[in-house]
């Protein structure tokens, strides 16, 4: 068994390696993006505008091999999911909800309010987005954690519609985890519907789903598709993040468990196929160690045969010092970094690239994923190079706000006509010079010198 | 010239409109977002990808009908920039620049450090995007102040590598006061490039342009469409926000000055001819003297040719109350929205959907567009709804950070095991259990029980 993961896990050492080795050595895993697959979401996004709900009832017969009397969660299912966890259960989820939503009210922002210079003031101001939809996948099972972290979020941002879709099961209800967060999150309505077809609904609306303004929730490679198209579109909806298969980096030193590094990488790596596990290892030592506690713990764990496929993926680097690792992790730019290294926390500051970090020997991707506070949807595939991790700003929007008064225009409007003139924006200038001319009518007390009885002076200073 | 702009502009009134007719009148513009568009695009950044500056320079040739030597602006194009401009210009150029620091540097965000539970730590962190591109287009001329827009949050959020590319001017050379801000705001470099292919060279790199990780600006439908195939590209580069035609939405009540409102109108009309300007008022003489005034101010305009095209797409709409105006308004999600009523300030709580506001008679959107201090690279088309304007936040990334003792593990690991099995989720619950039963093995004060010498008890607190 460790002779076999051996062959395939080869522990390269990065300095070895030619710009072109690395380069390819760093590649993830092919994603399913075909312009096939993007013409398949495409008539489905298609027959789900122009049928609607009809379209939904076939799909979920067709994907989901279940014939739906409601696309609509019903209040009798919700009250029977409630009953149907055990007080363990429920616990825990209200434990986790209880924690993501302190992390997540922590990130609320004060609004901004400047004076830029007398009477120019600017202000930045928050409000909620009306509508979003909440896609809860359920690939190996539901994601009640999932749920968690994108409707959490979403109340303490205060968007007025909030939904949830997620994949029907096999006969025909709901996750009840899934509906118990729902509640605990003050989501009223959730649809059975998965895939691109769910996407669909939730960004162009049918008689039954309401229409949002913004996609949440991470997918398969139908949802990941279906949300840029509909992204793409005007009249569809904004999407919360590019999506690809699920990543996790380990930094690791002499010091590591070789027991802990390896039962992180085999949590990522049984995500899905492509799911990818990278350690990144000062110490030959621990490497090895690694690769034996690979080979002993993978036969105890139930999802063994996705474990088996998704291990080629993973992939062992052994480097010079640990500024290499910590370069080599901003290149690949991580979703999950965990640090396991004696002075984890002194090397903080080198991270550049990573959607969420995991500092030192106690702390899995696990907690992070469930518990910890933090959000679990972060940015795979390399995105972590420009994008975050979901949070609070993502369920509202930023409004900046001007105002200025008479004496404001009348000392910084010139600088105005002047870039205005530079761009050879007439226009632009006329709509300050008609107010500097009016201005340069009345006397400073707001009394008009010349008369023209029929529009007073006034500004929303009520001058 | 009134009685024609008459007929072109018909005043309707808002409550005698069917939903469906609603919905029609607040259609935007026609946005050329072809599929032969995007399949032009595509070719283009396919040459970029592969024949890099030599694809670069034909371009130049083909779209800009410039023979360019170098790509790169060089020292001695900066030197005479500099010298190129008035005193005046140059101040209003340094005085808008230090209004938009002032009003980002005030958008700075203090990391958050939060103990969830005793030996749960999470974090939030902030870090600059590596490397950005600022795309700073030239359609009537070069638009020194999208430059200011841009290369100012870059600056504060400290963003390593920072470039600008913008169209190459009729001679070769770039457009001084682009050059000006660059240099205000120190950018380095500099590159003659527009279009699609501005947008590959950033995204992918060349020999001369070094590749970014996030490309910002506005820009024509080649642009807008580069932009998008490279963000949907993990290879590519992110975008910014979604662009369509600039808009604007004016609320008056029958206190506004007709000849503020109608320079305001047609500010934001001369853009382009799909650039849209919106009226709505309570007050049927005030729509009619705004016409009016459309019609005196109009000839003496320099872009009066676009103006007369892009007037056919101004909507003027009676509504019957402040409500009813601030309902239509959030249903149009406005890029700018100007408030030209009594009591504008009162109103503000009432915006869900805008870009960016502009209160009262004496802060036309000219004065955002330039030098108050907000961004105007801002959502349009109705992406108001979802998307915010540019801020410091777009050239950051957050990283969430978590840290557990293995007190902290011991209290909330069984939490993440509970959700863990019911998410099927095996290899993420043994990424727990082997620490649990590692602590179980350990007396409370890190002496273990059992020896194991080969695994000292560390976590990164040092234990």
């Amino acid at each position: 068994m460790t002779a076999e993961l051996r062959s395939q896990l080869p522990i390269r050492r990065w300095s070895s390696l030619s710009a072109q080795e690395r380069y390819t050595a760093l590649r993830r895993p092919a994603q399913r993006n075909t312009q096939a697959l993007h013409e398949q979401v495409r008539e489905i996004i298609q027959e789900v505008r122009s049928r609607g709900d009809h379209a939904l009832v076939d799909y979920a017969r067709r994907f989901d091999g279940v014939e739906l009397t409601t696309l609509e969660v019903t209040p009798a299912e919700f009250a029977a999911a409630q009953t149907s966890l055990d007080a363990v259960q429920r616990q825990a989820l209200e434990r986790a909800i209880a924690n993501v939503r302190r992390f997540h009210e922590a990130q609320r922002a004060e609004p901004i309010r400047l004076e830029i210079s007398p009477g120019v003031t600017c202000e930045r101001e928050f409000r909620p987005i009306d509508a979003v939809g909440l896609y809860v996948p359920a690939g190996v099972a539901p994601l009640p954690s999932t749920a968690i972290m994108l409707a959490v979020p979403a109340l303490i941002a205060g968007c007025p519609t909030r939904i949830i879709c997620t994949p029907p099961r096999k006969d025909g209800s709901a996750d009840p985890a899934v509906l118990t967060v729902a509640r605990l999150c003050g989501i009223e309505r959730v649809f059975k519907l998965g895939g691109a077809q769910a996407i669909a609904a939730m960004a162009y609306g049918t008689a039954s789903v309401p229409k949002v303004d913004k996609v949440y929730g991470p997918g398969n490679a139908w949802v990941t598709a279906a949300k840029l198209l509909v992204a793409n579109d005007p009249d569809g909806a904004a999407l919360d993040l590019p999506a690809g298969p699920s990543e996790v980096l380990v930094i690791a030193d002499e010091q590591a468990h070789p027991e802990f590094v390896a039962a992180d990488l085999l949590a990522q790596t049984e995500h899905s196929a492509d799911a990818q596990s990278v350690l990144v290892t000062t110490s030959m030592a621990l490497a090895q160690a690694t690769l034996e506690q690979l080979a002993a713990q993978m036969p105890r764990l139930e999802r063994e045969r996705t474990l088996r496929e998704a291990i080629q993926n993973t992939r062992l680097f052994l480097v010079d010092s640990l500024q290499d690792a910590f370069d080599l992790s901003n290149t690949y730019a991580p979703e999950h970094l965990i640090i396991q290294i004696a002075a984890a926390r002194a090397w903080v500051p080198q991270v550049r690239n990573a959607g969420s970090v995991f500092l030192g020997a106690w702390t899995p991707e696990t907690m992070g994923d469930y518990c910890s506070g933090t959000n679990h949807v972060l940015p795979t595939y390399g995105f972590a190079r420009a994008y975050s991790g979901l949070g609070l700003g993502d369920f509202l929007k930023r409004i900046t706000i001007q105002e200025l008064t008479a004496d404001g225009l009348r000392d910084l409007g010139p600088t105005a006509l002047t870039i205005a003139h530079m761009e050879g924006l007439g226009a632009h200038a006329n709509a300050v010079q008609v107010r500097l001319a009016y201005l340069a009518t009345v006397l400073p007390d707001g009394v008009r010198a010349a008369a023209r009885p029929d529009t007073p002076l006034r500004g929303s200073e009520g001058a």
